[in-house]
């Protein structure tokens, strides 16, 4: 088994960080309230300028932290100023005291940038239950925006990692039209990983003049294919949460407003803007807490899209799936074990298993030429495949998760994050 | 972190193995086929005398062994002679083959037997997806048979043992109306534990004279708060199987006819049945792969016990809380986290948390007097119990699970079981 030790960068972390562009309309600040990392940064504010559109998902926990209460409650009404993010504290299952937390850290944003406080969004991720210092956060807050600058992609990044070793960043460049555009987009997460109908901290930014309920749709699309396809632990965090926001701000001639998002001209948006989310889940991933491999599972074949996201997800998160990946061990018993217990209509008999490009079943049973030093080879890669064919209809999904090695269990049982 | 290394017996095993005495009707051999394991018994065979009735509960797993379809099939007439069990392959997965090859192996039983072979159950437990070599099995089958003797409990259950590190044995007696009954039983069971409506291998027998329909009532009954209450892993195996036979044989003075599952005559053996169940199921916690820990989570205030047993396994389940009690951190954010994950209706402002006898949170937040040295003390011991009331209604369910450790990894990364 590889190791993968704490503190060091994920051995799947990307060769070359992204550089980001400045994206007109844009500032990014990041300041340290010292709460619970005393030798870095641990708030993030990202200013927009006036009239900027916002969208967002969050998690479907049954006990979402205040912040996410917050932003799902501002986020209908389209108009962002800011996003606040504090990491080391989740404010999550933090009662009263939680709620009075995001109200006063929004509140001083909110008056530093003269605006109503519900344009303002806050998130907060790390320890669950520990009550918030909203004051320490508070006293930076002022700062934090006036030494804002368009450029700072890298260092907000940072700023809002917890146990995750590297910061996730990606760029995408589009046409609406005639009209270039930008796209931005940090992320964090590295534990806690197993989004539904959410995910983790994402924040994404674009020039394009996109009003907010056409970009809350594109951006729930493209979060279910993205953000949502991927597991670390199966754990689902009471913080996930996705925001973008489009400046409007991209210069170019005369582009009429767009008006549904089956407007033919976001077709390459909503592309660069998906490949842009699985950029950075694919990151997270890479970052999981202990991961040596990259795991991509394909399912085809089932009753339903959503049936074979099920099957994916079982595979993906099955403990002893994944400890074979550590291992090396093509041990495809576990995957058909894993398909078994999704509780989705299989076929056991028409069920083909490929390990990388390995066919290793056929007919309810291992395939007459597999051999399994082929598939050995492919397991020791950092890059591991499994493809499954259920043989009922044609539902198809991918999910992306990593293996669980012992550095999984040092990050989560020897330190309380 | 405790820990609990490979091939030693668990930390948490009973400090004294029960003894079981003889039930008039049935006989138990034990032979070495050489499949696997070179060195020790593999075949058990379980001979009742004629006449015995049987019942039986199944994975539901989608990717069901050769074995299971086989006892699936037969169950259903309420007779059985016997139950032929291999440990080391599971007969899962091997298509065509694994069907001939049950066939085959239950077909030498019942020609020794001079039985129909519908009367015979087989179940195997091992590897997924290579081929049995029932041509080793049935070579030991008669001598196994003629060798078959009332008091050799112990080693039928050691026969079955795969990953588990100690055999489980349980007796119960009980009064049916004033006829005393014996009932006994043995089971395996340490990896790939988390049993739907049905569990790993199990048999149970009684001399009790009980028809195979009411068995069947009973024992599925039973089930649900042992087997199906219990998870080491969240993976669900294609070979679970619980099978019960029921010999009739217990001497006594006029009982009539048992002819209903609600006779009140039932009522002590009905007792005595749930705790012999619950007794090995915990017995498998005891062994789950790398415990250090027995856990025991108790849920309340839920919208249904079914609701409250969805919650209950999805805190069981979370590989943040196994590894938090791994590290003996009464890390109680993670039981919020698990809470919320689960999907069902909770209630974040009035979720009470108890670790130990200690109660941690109150309207939605950590309790005004909880002292984080009480629940880390509680933490340091073997048997950890967790209390959660969600606050929406009066449903229950309590769940049985250990810690995760590097051990599991250990096992399941190195090695292929």
């Amino acid at each position: 088994m590889k190791s993968s030790k704490n503190n060091s960068i994920s051995p799947l972390a990307p060769e070359i960080l992204s550089e980001l562009p400045a994206i007109a309309g844009v500032r990014l600040g990041v300041g340290c309230s010292g709460t619970k990392y005393k030798d870095r940064n641990d708030v993030m504010i990202a200013v927009c300028d006036a009239s900027t559109a916002v969208a967002g998902v969050f998690t479907t926990s049954k006990t979402a932290s205040a912040s996410v209460d917050w932003c799902r409650a501002q986020v209908s009404d389209g108009k962002g100023r800011a996003v606040v993010v504090n990491a080391g504290n989740a404010n999550a299952f933090t009662g009263q005291q939680g709620i009075v937390g995001v109200e006063t850290v929004v509140g001083k944003v909110a008056d530093v940038l003269e605006c109503p406080s519900t344009e303002i969004f806050a998130s907060s991720t790390g320890v669950i239950g520990e009550p918030l210092d909203a004051d320490a956060i508070v006293k930076v807050i002022k700062d934090t925006i006036a030494n804002a600058t368009p450029d700072n992609w890298l260092e907000a990044a940072r700023a809002i990692m917890t146990t995750d070793t590297f910061p996730k960043l990606a760029t995408a460049t589009a046409f609406i039209g005639d009209l270039p555009v930008l796209i931005n987009g940090f992320a964090k997460g590295s534990g806690m990983i197993a989004p539904d109908m959410a995910t983790m901290l994402g924040y994404i930014f674009t020039d394009a003049p996109i009003p907010g309920d056409i970009l809350q749709a594109l951006l729930y699309k493209s979060v279910e294919h993205s953000f949502n396809s991927i597991s670390v632990d199966s754990d689902t965090s009471t913080s996930d949460t996705v925001l973008m926001f489009a400046t409007g701000q991209a210069h170019g001639t005369g582009l009429s407003d767009i008006q549904s998002e089956e407007d033919p001209r976001l077709d390459q948006f909503k592309e660069q803007l998906d490949a842009l989310t699985l950029d950075l889940a694919h990151q997270i991933v890479r970052d999981g807490e202990g991961a040596t491999k990259f795991v991509t599972i394909c399912v085809n074949g089932a009753e339903s899209d959503r049936a074979a996201k099920v099957i994916a997800k079982s595979i993906a998160d099955s403990p002893l799936v994944k400890t074979a990946i550590a291992g090396e061990d093509p041990n495809w018993g576990r995957i058909v074990m894993a398909v078994g217990k999704s509780g989705q209509a299989a076929d056991r008999d028409s069920l083909i298993i490929w390990i990388g490009d390995t066919q290793v079943t056929e007919k309810g049973y291992v395939h007459p030429d597999y051999d399994e030093q082929v598939t050995q080879g492919h397991m020791k890669g950092d890059e591991i495949m499994i493809k499954v064919d259920v043989g009922i209809a044609k539902g198809s999904a991918t999910v992306w998760t990593c293996d669980l090695t012992h550095a999984y269990i040092d990050i989560n049982a020897d330190y309380r994050s």
